[in-house]
């Protein structure tokens, strides 16, 4: 039998895709499903069908998929459910190795429907033909840039995300989109009639550009594989999850809405805890957290070190203690050598160690955020993303320039280059807030590359490093 | 005695101002508080005064306040803690009503540093002179357009905000503006040496620019005269703490800032229920519900209707029922009634109600709406922005022009417009949610000039909800 990967490869990442019901009106499905591809710059080919004539987007189009001359690896079906069972036979004579299926009009609306879609599956698996959907929104993967999915493709990233609402789940990812998290795939999983949850995060845990894995689900086909897969998954890749359904009144919705029992709250969160998976509780929190995990040393133990200027140290170490991490006091030597990187003004060092609002240059914010990493009582620390040189008027340095202005933006960037080495020198999580808010810093690109987030918000830095440790815990758990 | 706003009216509304300890160097406060309101178009005169000969930012400079010609309401120090009797008593000797003190160096540094604020505050007792401070970042009035604290001016709106934490507070207020959020005042408090978060509370009762009260804190130095004030005025306009030291971590740390004792949490988590405050429990949240308090009508009960797709409205009832608000299920009629005004393919109308994914116009949105405000038994509406014709490549129409596709757009905002009437309409409050998210989007201009605020994530909506629903139940207590 094939293994995951190579069944699933197909889907994601196809030599060729055709689009079974292709349309020349804008708007439509079968419109839609060739024009972004097209427009994202999809490295394959792409076939278009239809029965009737005439070319769809400049591309040559077929009558039935199996008049395309080369071999096709996908097809994407947009043609109404009825037709659905013809042509996944075709599909099938084509020897077509993968399809997604956007239609409704299956299981969703009735027995009726059901039916049908069990007839598809049935037709598909005896000619195996992994499918996605149907009753969803798409696919996108980055490799290849195929978009199957979005108005506009998302910026190609490590994380995964995995949806079971599709209208939603295109809502997180344009979420995740505008604050810049890159997705690796996107896959709306509809009815799952075909490849369930399960499956896709066996195959994620297989895929080199994923590294970590957000799902949306608000119920599962079969629990018990997933969370004894999810155990064996995040030895090797952070699991988060963002749970619709957990209260009474999102049961009842989820009932309607993807005919899912979403289970007892305390039951899932039982085993998320058991197993090691990390919860989102609000729409955008998975992505954040996930930014962390994909880029940050996982910490030896939870005792944070805080750096941040009066009270935004107070908030960040209370959202910490409310999230089960310690702040330990420090040692009085430790006291001592900070006064000397600390301004004249600032009050003795505790932890949180307060900057007393001062400017800092990024050299003298490394300077201390290193001395916190290297006492053996800290495990992580949150701090400041280092002061932008653009707060001081300084412009970056065209090319070979020795304006002393250009000059000085290098001199502190290379103060930003150092902080941004630390996490790696010390084998230690760092955390930023974007205290000083700059548009368009460098200095967060200088962090972003070196796998440092930068967040808007203090709770958000204390959440992710939240993640960083439980994710540990899991991972420690899960080897002894 | 005069009355409280005959007090602050002079630093908060000031015809003239006079900066004593003005610098000509950039950077420093006796400069800053000079170039600010200069930049920000300050409404009136401003004195700069400083020993030393020579004009600041081209404005004459005096060597005394006692050598301006004119009536000085407000006099702000910068110069160093140490001379500030000497200034105080000049201020007295001036007739100045009200001064803003900056400079730290006082009662947060130890025991001299407590005997010259002492002396200042006899001092300025005396006089009658009421101060802001000192060990603080100043103040922004947007009567007046009076900047005397951030690098650029926040817009002006209907929050006040009140901050322990200097740095922090600017912090949060950059948040506040980068969302859109509008501030009446920002006032650092510092040391509180004189003015008392309890005075600022009871002048921003009365004044008209404020429709709501953003607090940050840390301890209160007089927290039964607080939490008594608190109660009277929730009658006139909504409260909102976001407090640090929560924890034992944190109020380690504000032992440390603001020499605050964070106290009990149970004990102050208690006096907001009892009183009707109500809390943030993270750095933007405060704005968030304070927009949402300052637009919409306040609900009778904690009844919620919800529409979204998919699982929009699983999440967002999750998150009301979260909060302890209700989402009750439709009666057989209106579930019917609805059918009419969903498309085809969605499911039976229930609560949340399942758009099913499809594209609404603002007027088919607008429709549902009103049906869910005009049952008994929905206290307040979530919802999604109106789709904006942007989405349809509609462009807002030049003056005058006859071009269609503008008059299609101003139908769709038109339809848009209703929309926003119907919280005045039914007298019951609508939150939206930015779904289809669109950069610069007129539509969402038109919501906020109807007071109906668009969040960017389903659980900031449910948590407006749940603020209006609590603020309405403290006014009921109260009024009872």
């Amino acid at each position: 039998m094939k293994s995951i990967v190579e069944q699933l490869d197909p889907i994601f990442k196809p030599k060729s895709i055709a689009i079974l019901g292709a349309s020349n009106t804008p708007g439509k499905w079968g419109y839609l499903m060739v024009d972004r591809p097209l427009k994202t710059g999809y490295s394959g080919a792409i076939y278009p069908v239809n029965p009737k004539k005439g070319d769809i987007l400049g591309l040559r189009t077929y009558q039935s998929i199996l008049d395309i001359p080369d071999q096709v690896d996908l097809a994407v079906v947009t043609a109404p459910a009825a037709n659905s069972p013809q042509l996944m036979r075709e599909c099938v004579e084509k020897g077509v190795k993968g399809a997604v299926l956007i239609p409704g009009g299956f299981a969703e609306v009735g027995s009726e429907g059901k039916a049908l879609q069990d007839e598809v599956v049935r037709i598909a698996r005896e000619g195996r033909i992994r499918f996605v959907g149907p009753n969803g929104m798409g696919i996108w993967s980055a490799s290849g840039q195929l978009n199957l999915c979005f108005e506009q493709a998302p910026k190609p990233g490590p994380i995964a995300f995995i949806s079971q609402s599709g209208t939603f789940g295109g809502y997180l990812s344009q979420i995740a989109s505008a604050r810049g998290y890159g997705l690796s795939k996107f896959i709306s999983i509809g009815n799952q009639a075909d490849l369930t949850a399960s499956e896709y995060l066996e195959y994620l845990a297989e895929d080199q550009d994923t590294k970590a894995i957000v799902f949306y689900m608000e119920g599962f086909r079969d629990g018990r594989r997933f969370f004894h897969l999810a155990r064996e998954v995040i030895g090797k890749k952070p699991i988060i999850i963002y749970k619709g359904g957990s209260t009474g009144a999102g049961a009842r919705a989820t009932l309607s809405h993807t005919a899912s029992l979403a289970g007892c709250e305390e039951v899932f969160e039982g085993m998320c805890r058991q197993v090691g998976l990390i919860r989102a509780q609000e729409a955008a929190q998975s992505f954040e957290m996930a930014e962390a995990l994909v880029g940050q040393p996982l910490p030896k133990g939870k005792r944070v070190g805080i750096m941040g200027s009066g009270g935004q140290g107070v908030v960040t170490a209370d959202a910490c203690a409310s999230l089960g991490l310690e702040v330990p006091e420090f040692d009085a030597e430790t006291t001592r050598s900070l006064k000397e990187l600390l301004p004249p003004h600032a009050p003795p060092a505790t932890n949180p160690v307060d900057f007393a609002g001062s400017y800092r240059t990024a050299l003298e914010e490394a300077s201390v955020t290193e001395k916190l990493l290297s006492l053996d009582y800290i495990d992580g620390v949150i701090t400041n993303v280092p002061i932008s040189p653009m707060v001081w008027g300084l412009k970056p340095a065209s090319a070979g320039t020795t304006d002393p202005v250009s000059n000085s933006f290098k001199a502190a960037t290379q103060g930003t280059e150092m902080f941004a080495s630390l996490p790696k020198k010390y084998n230690k999580p760092v955390i930023c807030l974007r205290f000083r808010r700059v548009d368009n810093d460098p200095v967060v690109d200088i962090l972003r590359q070196a796998g440092i987030p930068a967040y808007d918000i203090p709770e958000q830095c204390a959440r992710a490093m939240h993640a960083l440790v439980k994710y540990a815990e899991a991972r420690e758990h899960g080897e002894s």
